[in-house]
């Protein structure tokens, strides 16, 4: 007797995401070789260190870790004081009015996202993305019955607005975006939202029920030559942001996110009691403790964004030189390259072959385009560079 | 237009979990009276410094706070040097061979058993409980089209093995158990569970695939007088324990807590990875790094067990003083005594205004009860002892 799993996850298995699978094969070529062999772009693990208030805010916590409730429970939405701050910080960031009750802290942007679909979605409804897309979003809308689907972006990874419109059913129910955007760096412009917000609005009244407008924003801090971030809140009542502090405090691992949503939503109150009470029986309870104890001291910090630009030309350079064809990102740490020959698996190959680990494009759902993830040192670009012009030259004379 | 929420959710509004509803009175009590005047039995929120060894592992943390990747990914599961730590303590505690690829590091036990659902229902599929229960697990089994039942425990709370078997259908996926038990104390003997066991095991041969074995257990350390709580793992195949650090080392905030498989499991290595899959993407991604580390200093460690013992003899005291019917808990640290009168809705709001703060039945699925935690010094015990007389007397002259 088998089938220790549902059938749904009995199909998954061996389809785990090429994201950490890549992660995983690095880890190996790096016992082979020498971890100082190996250029390892796949994974967006940010390398630089968090700021020192980060730092300086675990020794304060460390000092209160032998008194009672120094890592107890507190509501599920976060510390009083905590919800109150992040209200302030997204208050000046998102050019808007963000009250506490608009924001839960929760399990990293990801168990945010889950909270939010878990409390909104009815079993059979659609959830539209952006192609290329993360692709565990599409496992965030099958959590709860809901049916992921993309809608191609334009040539240059823009909102394809009109193709959009024509997606959407009466069975839609969240339209999800994520701006900058991993894998292609695109940032959207006002003038796109505020299309795509007309739009959502239009076709929730016809549907009888909010279309919600969901951006995921982990990415916002990494916008390079002064591209704007513009924000959702302000322009669809229906809209949620949710973000991370796991790229600007270099916090991946303790997963500590937040979900706020537009201060204008109709219902607003119903709408957040449901996403807090998702985050509970989800299992998620609360955000981590620490985590949340360490905004008192770093919330509004972020690792030094010069680096990351600075990089950013650093690999652009590689690849021109080499002969790539690229947009540079406008932000987040990615690069999203056409695969030379067009076969991204095949060319991910050659390219572990010179020990650079990449990421193929039908990872993302889009094949014929390769991933870079920039939160690597510069002297690692540097010393990809001829291998990114070797494998080129693989391809050619192929 | 409203529709902010599922119909499911839209229906749960102003049903949120009474043991929450009752902490968040108590905040309210306590701002009017004083905190030091309100005796809050209301949560399982554990009042006792967590052990020297947590400070200690918080400040080895701190210092390395500033280096790049400090609070980076890990394998989903958890760091591999933090999996044959625990394997190593789960060997010991559980009497059985447990190996570092039998365990995953969760956002909490919670956390753990979401994962766990969600990799093995199918839409439809029943999660079976013992009454009364911890009320989120019938959120828990909800979240994925799972259907929640509870089966009666016998009068003194044990399992009730025959009615068990009566309800197990075609249907039934997992059968989840808590021991030592929330609220009632009860720890279930080796004998009980054997017998469960193997109707389980009778009932997978009928079924034509295995009915599980969920024994969620983060109360094992809290077990007086010497009680042995037995394990599951050694018993049957296709069982799973599920738990955290919580409790032990006074951590609930952190989110941190685990998932065991049974060694013996065939296709144990398939059912892992669906598991550890489900807690990518319901959004955990991974376990809090900061309580990952916290266990290469803390691990085997635990809040004081004296403590616990002590305050439960004198609340046991009191209550008898006062006549309460009740027996003493076997485990965890929660009386449940019959509720006077008989409306324990009723009786707790006597209590409240003793400003006495404990939990009716009915919030775990059983009217006429009301739980106690007594996670709370023990002071505030003696000093709710005429409190708890007089609303009993009010009972009676009523």
């Amino acid at each position: 007797m088998s089938g220790v799993l549902s059938r749904e996850f009995a199909g998954y298995a061996g389809q785990s995401s090429m994201i950490r699978r890549m992660f995983e094969a690095g880890i190996k070529l790096k016992l082979e070789h020498g971890a100082d062999k190996v250029c390892d772009f796949s994974l967006g693990n940010p390398d630089l260190p968090p700021p020192a208030e980060v730092a300086e805010g675990m020794r304060a916590i460390a000092r209160e870790a032998d008194q009672p409730f120094a890592f107890g429970y507190m509501p599920n939405a976060g510390f009083p004081w905590a919800l109150e701050l992040l209200a302030g910080e997204l208050t000046r960031e998102q050019g808007v009015r963000v009250e506490p009750s608009d924001v839960m802290l929760a399990g990293g942007a990801a168990g945010a996202m889950n909270s939010f679909l878990r409390a909104v979605l009815e079993p059979g409804d659609e959830v539209l993305g952006v192609l290329p897309y993360f692709v565990d979003y599409g496992f965030y809308a099958a959590n709860f019955g809901g049916i992921f689907k993309a809608v191609p972006a334009k040539a240059d990874f823009s909102l394809d607005v009109p193709a959009i419109e024509a997606a959407i059913t009466k069975k839609t129910r969240v339209m999800l975006i994520n701006s900058p955007n991993n894998p292609t760096g695109q940032i959207y412009s006002e003038a796109e939202l505020t299309s795509l917000a007309a739009v959502l609005r239009r076709k929730s009244a016809e549907n009888g029920r909010p279309v919600f407008l969901a951006l995921d924003e982990p990415y916002r801090f990494l916008a390079f030559e002064g591209t704007a971030v513009p924000s959702v809140l302000p322009l669809y009542e229906y809209s949620v942001a949710v973000s991370s502090f796991s790229k600007s405090l270099s916090l991946p691992g303790e997963r500590l996110g937040y979900l706020v949503a537009a201060n204008s939503m109709p219902d607003k109150n119903v709408f957040m009691g449901g996403v807090i009470m998702a985050s509970r029986v989800l299992g998620f309870v609360n955000a981590p403790v620490v985590g949340q104890k360490l905004l008192k001291y770093a919330i509004g910090k972020q690792a030094d964004l010069s680096v990351y630009a600075k990089r950013r030309t650093v690999m652009a350079a590689a690849l021109a030189d080499a002969g790539y064809e690229f947009t540079s990102p406008k932000g987040a740490f990615y690069f999203f390259p056409k695969a030379p020959g067009g076969d991204d698996a095949a060319f991910v190959e050659l390219l572990a072959d010179e020990l650079i680990l990449a990421v193929p494009g039908r990872g993302f759902g889009l094949p014929g385009y390769f991933r870079l993830a920039f939160c690597v040192g510069e002297e690692v670009i540097r010393r990809a560079a001829p291998g990114f012009k070797r494998a080129l030259l693989a391809v050619k004379q192929h």
